[in-house]
């Protein structure tokens, strides 16, 4: 009997050890987030955070790189963070209210990895753009150290520019910072009383241009100097300069391409080869600055007419294409477009108004240098005629088009460009007049792509041809030289 | 006594029930790899590879949007994995031998994501440089499917290159891949049979191009047109030209910059906020194609004649500039220097030699634009003195420069250029003899850099100025227009 009652305690005894075993394990699992959370992540982000600055001993890697190396002297904590979870201790992102009119209660966008900033961020990515991978690799060839802040003295913008009622609105501006190019000078207090890094994402200058193409606009007489705008014989541009880094507002930029935001977050780590797992991993950050180029806005005249309506205003929208904005490649249009987007512009400015040119990051159609000209041998060994056109950057790239100009009427909100009078495009973008590039700006090869776009839809003023007509545009082979 | 039998019995039931929970859990937690393994992703990722061609449905993620939504229609498996480890089911990377000289030993570089290749990737990142961002913003507006698989029928290169001894030397070309031209059909085998997507990374065509400043040229007798590479009175121009996205192999990019590769590779990951997490976890892959732009050669006379070393060569490598190279802004010499180098190339070819132009895509020495024009704000604001010119940088940037040259010499190894015979630059490269930009081609307010550089050390067959000297040298202030 005696017996018996002891081996139940025991039994009841070793119950409670299980039990208790039972309850730390559970504990532990329940602290993975209800993501498929990396534990060990977890773990590691508290102990980063604690570690902070604590001197760096070998990370714990799969890497077949002795280990020690990439501590030892590197200056990175011991244990390496693959990402990061919202409710992690030392996780502690500023307030961000996109879209709201007070800058201060907006909140500034944080994302540099700054040790004072890093807990800090609500953004993902990294400041300039593709730059911020020679970034990386200052910091690891010692050229720069990780605690160089930059000095803002006398870098603010050259012109002052709003703010404007449509700063705050969060549906109109999705893809750039409204605040970006005052960061530095807004966000001040916060930088000096929490040593947080919180850097500009536009900046603003003043510069003199001077165009070979102009040059002789001047001389043929289509251009007059007036001294100020255009500054003398030589065709010499006196113009303002917006540089604009890409700054995303996931919730605005899924809706503008009419999708869910998970499905842009997942699309976005999936298809560039499972870049940002944050984009995964905190939904509770909604900004992203992604590692693409972004644009620069040239404005001749007076940059505070831009959104008075009562002055007429033009605009060339304009989407890089090196071979020809550089190299005057004759199989496009876009230097001459470019060019006589410029010189209207400038007239626009010399009657009293105002005129923009803006130049977005977009080579080739977004699709890359490399893919245009596997496009183009197609064209020439094929028979280069109009109707196959756009066929031709299809069978390579799969769409013929990744600009996706959805996002582009942010910038035109920021400057507060509210009507065009003169666009000068082929583009499909709803506009008051639209202006062609004359014929005789059109270079000999570059009749293909611009007789392609005009019956795909783009904007002509003069007839849309047949598919028999389009077929008989032929562009030049590689050795017919001579025309 | 009854009573004791009953709960004994209840005892030995709920102690069955805590052993085989205590079991459950033990077991999880024991799936955890050695090192600092998410288990989770472990799991998911064998878990993909089981699923992939699986409905998907939907992922579970910590995202404040709706779950369904990022997986439902999304063509997205179920489970999202945040990165990948070496040894896990189903991961079966291409052999790859960096620097082999037989392409198919070497092996082709794979990064697609395309279902049949996902697991066979052998390289960190996705194609397209900076463009893979468009790529996946493609994919998740539905404007492509990810099934799309490019038809490379008549893209190959308009000019055969190579192969050349140097392309199987490991040491010399480490940012490039010297079979990227011909991925498409040194490999072609291997697609067709394995079904696995591997796309080009270089593209070569040919083009012509015309630019006013040479016209003028031609117009004042300087260029003489030969009907061959300068075609016509309007100075056009016959070329050929290859684009070039970076394929990084890692432990060559760290040994140029005298690094570890474990270092390299954690400073790429952690300093672009957490980007391409197998940098860390994936050491067995030892290539990267980084998100940035590449860089473009303009090849003037017969490409054939580069790595002939019996003929002459000149050389400009030149350094993306937007503001000059496109617009002409007159605070730098970029564009003067870059037509210079290109007028120089073509006489070169005209005279039997070859001509070469390189374009870097590295903005403002690789800083962005919007770090330039902070620079430029401060400069203006400050006194512009020729003597601050590099300060100004490195108070604002920390650097004076990343360019990091140290992975520009590749792309002369792959054209096969040994020696030059005249280098159009002010870099520190070392070259037989090298050319400067005549005086009259300077622009007024670009003395300020051109000095500074001089003084820095930039070639220069002109005088050092003193620091005194420099001092003097002051740029014009934005309303100093009349000049």
């Amino acid at each position: 009997m005696d017996d018996i009652a002891t081996s139940l305690a025991q039994v009841q005894q070793a119950q409670a050890q299980l039990a208790s075993a039972v309850e730390a394990l559970t504990l532990r699992i329940g602290h993975l987030p209800s993501t498929e959370t990396p534990e060990a992540v977890t773990e590691t982000t508290t102990q980063e955070n604690n570690d902070a600055k604590e001197a760096a001993s070998p990370p714990v890697t799969g890497m077949s790189t002795p280990a020690p190396a990439a501590g030892g002297k590197s200056g990175f904590t011991s244990r390496i963070v693959l990402t990061t979870y919202p409710k992690q201790i030392g996780i502690n992102p500023f307030p961000m209210d996109w879209g709201n009119p007070d800058p201060v209660k907006r909140g500034p966008v944080v994302v540099s990895r700054y040790p004072t900033t890093i807990r800090r961020r609500n953004a993902i990515g990294a400041h300039g753009g593709s730059y911020s991978v020679y970034y990386a690799l200052a910091l690891a060839s010692k050229e720069l150290t990780q605690d160089h802040r930059p000095d803002f003295t006398n870098t603010e913008p050259a012109v002052n520019h709003g703010p404007l009622p449509q700063w705050g609105d969060k549906k109109k501006i999705v893809s750039m910072d409204p605040w970006g190019h005052v960061a530095a000078q807004e966000f001040k207090k916060v930088m000096d009383a929490e040593d947080v890094d919180i850097r500009p994402t536009i900046a603003v200058t003043k510069a003199h241009m001077k165009l070979a193409e102009l040059e002789d606009s001047v001389r043929q007489g289509r251009l007059v100097p007036d001294g100020k705008i255009c500054v003398n014989q030589l065709g010499e541009l006196a113009v303002t300069k917006f540089a604009v880094e890409p700054v995303w507002y996931l919730p605005g930029v899924a809706e503008r391409f009419g999708i869910d935001e998970g499905l842009l977050r997942r699309s976005l780590f999936e298809h560039t080869g499972g870049s940002y797992p944050e984009l995964i991993t905190r939904g509770d950050i909604k900004v992203f600055l992604p590692p693409i180029g972004g644009l620069t806005v040239y404005c001749f005249g007076d940059p505070a007419k831009m959104p008075d309506e009562s002055v007429r205003l033009s605009l060339r929208v304009h989407d890089e294409c090196n071979g020809s904005d550089v190299f005057g490649s004759d199989i496009c249009t876009c230097r001459p477009y470019l060019i006589f987007g410029i010189e209207e512009a400038v007239k626009e400015a010399q009657n009293g108004g105002c005129g923009v040119v803006i130049y977005f990051r977009k080579e080739g159609r977004a699709l890359g240098e490399v893919t245009k000209y596997l496009v183009y041998n197609a064209r020439k060994r094929g028979e280069d005629r109009a109707s196959d056109y756009f066929k031709r950057t299809e069978n390579v790239a799969g769409v013929k088009d990744m600009r996706f100009q959805a996002l582009m009427p942010d910038i035109l909100h920021w400057l507060g460009i509210k009507k065009i009078d003169r666009m000068l495009s082929m583009s499909k973008i709803p506009i008051h007049e639209r202006v062609e590039l004359p014929e005789s700006w059109i270079p000999a090869d570059s009749r293909v792509e611009i007789d392609a776009k005009i019956t795909a839809g783009y904007f002509t003023t003069g007839k849309r041809m047949t598919e028999e007509e389009l077929a008989a545009v032929q562009g030049r082979v590689w050795e017919d030289i001579d025309h």
